[in-house]
């Protein structure tokens, strides 16, 4: 199972062109992201104090960017928790599965992006806190 | 060869946190992205009156959309334009290779976000309009 060690931060191709036509974040499956298969993508857009996630995946993993804004990520793999800065385009958090995530929106309008290796599948959620911790005891096959 | 009018929008599942927690706007491939392989995202944050793109691809598809601020898609098909304004979250671009691409930001802080079906490569690229208009106009096996 995977613990806090296995989510990083990851730094990002960045463009800034020459004729102040803005800041271009390039990131390709297999290379800045850490799967093959991009299967999904979700942005959220969240004013400053916003809380999202509070929840785990079973299965799916997740490369995650703020391109606008600040967001911190809390992962917490049932005993300890660890919180991620995003607060630049060019830096990225890799999430695999069997961590509870938090996210909390830093300034108005913050942009976070997530890319997916797997479609929604809601039975890949889990959703309830004392679930999780059961979930992370419970021996593997 | 693909013409403009293979060219379009499409809407996307947008989910409004009843908390104030911002919006989600969710995309999976092969359902409202038309390909099944993403393998490339970039994000492109410009400001007002930054000119992006100016470019064709012979091969890679892009699925675009704009989930801050406001920009316009300028499609060619080397007879003819035609502008596509993505200025909401809910909304994005599906383009087929083959078509000259111009992009304009509207608003300050303006985030792109776009999908790829093909890794970065250089050869695909057609950044030369005189070069677009003999490629659309050559003969095809």
């Amino acid at each position: 199972m995977n613990g806090l060690v296995d989510a990083r931060l990851i730094k990002l191709s960045q463009h800034v062109d020459a004729d102040s036509d803005g800041l271009l974040v390039v990131t390709e499956a297999g290379e800045h992201v850490p799967f093959h298969q991009i299967q999904r993508m979700f942005t959220i857009v969240a004013p400053a104090g916003a809380k999202r996630g509070r929840h785990a995946h079973r299965l799916c993993s997740q490369f995650m960017l703020c391109v606008s804004g600040a967001v911190d990520v809390v992962c917490d793999d049932g005993r300890e928790r660890t919180t991620f800065s995003l607060d630049h385009p060019g830096l990225a958090l890799f999430v695999p599965p069997g961590l509870w995530l938090e996210i909390d929106a830093r300034q108005n309008e913050s942009v976070l992006i997530v890319l997916c290796d797997r479609l929604y599948e809601e039975h890949d959620y889990i959703r309830n806190y004392a679930e999780f911790l059961s979930f992370r005891k419970a021996p593997r096959a």
